[in-house]
């Protein structure tokens, strides 16, 4: 029997008729004659209301207690859900993370699956009913309530797609599904039909926002098929799957144009070029659990050398601070940060075997007489940083280049 | 080392600064060097809320589901209350009704404890935290969430009290103890400083609303002292402990007037007088789950008898209709119900020796014109139903002659 992991977001559950009409989806798919686990997110702004009202009780938040907290409004999802499910005469239960079996280490707010034991799952399946899992949560190795970080419901469904060997994990979402760029910036980006597990983990890692970065990595590492699309249209959306020859062959060579405009770049001066000393200055940041992403290093002259590389905003301040305070060990001159960056990425399987892309790229940007401050590059990725004000420009002149539209 | 069990209702956590108030409270207890377990309710309208969005949601809903959805607001109630003690310096940890191992049976929405394994509340309390409980829930030997009904955080506070043997449980509400009647009704009533066992659970039953009927009954099985109080004034409440002699010879016969406004009568008339007939009857009403309160039987004119007894006036049409329906097998001639009534009671341990109170009671409800519908007695309880508009006058003239003001 096939069997299908639905998993439904915040604004897809976002209040008594959308849950209806999500319970009518379900439905339907189980008149089809198909198995499903859903897996939903609080409803709406749930979240943010509870995180407000944790604001106005007390300024230490323990993230134990902050857990706990959170993990409250997709309990209210699942168990609504069952209720609708029931008035239209499908038998489901509700299940906690910790009921679900999402068992994690113990970083609270962050945590991570170590283990899926879905025996409870397979039960209720085995029963005749739809399982109904509250995403985004777990229980610790120490039997604490944990969250898997802010978007992480996706990893629950997933995660639960891998160890029951479902057919397809199906992602709702409020867009209809991955597009060639982002359409409030290009009008004619067109929904993408299919895309492999390594195009999908880059667009995640390169800023786009239909599917978290873990749970890009998490379906690519299990080969869990993933069909991303709206539960306010039901269209077919966006298929994520095993890259095959055909795919390759029919595909472009560049699939989307993808940007991020939610980081800044920090730049240390005067590194000396000797072993370690990269070392020690990513060391320090991760004691800070700053998020770097690109790391770009210039040749050595005169040996010293600059290391540039780029963070969420939000941790700009954490990593200068932890730069400045080893300045002296690291023997390097000073730390700067700009915050008025942006990176724009190309991203294509196709683009292994075409050594175009790249002059192309950098030729587009030149022409309308973009700057490109850093450069960096993966199999089928190739990123540049340039001035944010340039970014929205520079999407849509790439969108036109590699005949996206 | 004194262990204390601090209980603290909706209204008490009902917004940020009351759950502030109720966080310098536990300080100070701590401070004062006394070990606490804290169990909460949700915050004032939590409940109530995801009652009606679960109506808006579906005409249906499943038991199972409507526990899980309910015991949403607890949880979010701990996890702020340990927020609020962090920052005041006190560590504190949530537990949920399953981590605190309130252990149930199935009956969902009104689950019965029966186990606590209170192992995670010693250990935190051994490693000197405030463990805050979520009250009104469980874990059934199914491993579901469960709920021990409406008001039930009480019953959660008195058997963790017990379990740990706690020195005293502290219930704090919103008023500042259990008075010799309702204030609304006599001004002069005035907060009774303590009570026994068998008072407080006659209370309860009688219609006081300041303690579950359940918990009353918990306490006293297991010889759990309470302490009733206001977490709005902070002053000293009512004691309820162990009758002891002293307290006999101190009090008053009569400790306290206490009304019920909520009930309705149902009569059934024609009964044969024959064994295993009432037997029936009450067997068709536990079927239907309906609460019968006081039960009253006639004696026996030409070999039939008529039968009342008191119920919710919600029960009040699942109650007709059950009997009804069994009048034939019943060999009953009809049944009616009457829900213009109300019970107003007298309650005092120093009853039992004294054989006057009856004769006062009927005496000052005579003098008034009030008339006697029935009658029904314990050791220490006189109870007579009333026209409900007569009951607030019943209430006045008896405090006043048991000289309760």
């Amino acid at each position: 029997m096939t069997l299908v992991v639905q998993k439904f977001g915040g604004t897809s559950v976002g209040d008594a008729d959308r849950i209806r009409a999500v319970a009518d989806h379900v439905a339907r798919t189980r008149r089809a004659g198909k198995d499903v686990v859903v897996v939903v997110s609080a409803m709406g702004k749930t979240t943010d209301d509870l995180i407000r009202l944790a604001s106005e009780v007390s300024s230490v938040q323990p993230p134990r207690e902050y857990d706990m907290l959170v993990s409250a409004g997709e309990r209210i999802s699942t168990a609504l859900l069952c209720m609708a499910l029931a008035e239209l005469g499908v038998a489901a239960s509700s299940f906690t993370g910790s009921q679900a079996g999402i068992v994690t280490d113990t970083s609270h707010t962050k945590a991570k699956i170590v283990d899926v034991r879905a025996g409870r799952i397979t039960e209720a399946l085995e029963a005749g009913k739809v399982p109904v899992v509250a995403g985004f949560q777990g229980v610790s190795t120490d039997r604490d309530v944990t969250t898997l970080g802010r978007g992480a419901s996706d990893l629950t469904a997933v995660a639960l797609a891998a160890v029951l060997g479902a057919d397809v994990c199906e992602i709702y979402t409020d867009v209809t599904g991955v597009f060639s760029a982002d359409p409030r910036i290009v009008p004619d980006a067109h929904k993408l039909s299919r895309l492999s597990f390594e195009e999908m983990l880059e667009i995640s890692a390169a800023g786009g926002r239909v599917l978290q970065l873990r749970s890009a990595e998490f379906a690519r590492n299990h080969r869990v098929p993933l069909h991303v699309r709206s539960s306010f249209t039901w269209e077919p959306g966006t298929w994520i799957l095993e890259e095959d020859v055909s795919m390759v062959e029919e595909e472009a060579v560049v699939t989307a144009v993808v940007h991020d405009a939610s980081q800044a770049k920090i730049t240390v001066t005067g590194v000396p070029d000797k072993p370690g000393v990269a070392a020690r200055l990513f060391r320090t940041l991760a004691d800070r659990s700053v998020n770097v992403d690109d790391i770009v290093q210039n040749a050595s002259v005169r040996g010293t050398t600059d290391i540039s590389f780029t963070v969420p905003r939000i941790d700009v301040n954490a990593a200068v601070e932890g730069v400045s305070g080893h300045l002296a060990a690291l023997g390097a001159e000073g730390v700067t940060s700009d915050e008025g960056i942006a990176k724009v990425s190309v991203i294509g399987a196709g683009m292994k075997s075409h050594p175009g892309v790249t002059a192309t790229m950098f030729e587009t940007l030149a022409e309308e007489g973009i700057n490109i401050d850093l450069i960096s590059t993966s199999t089928i990725r190739i990123s540049c940083i340039v001035r944010e004000q340039d970014v929205e420009r520079a999407v849509r002149a790439l969108h036109r280049a590699f005949e996206l539209g």
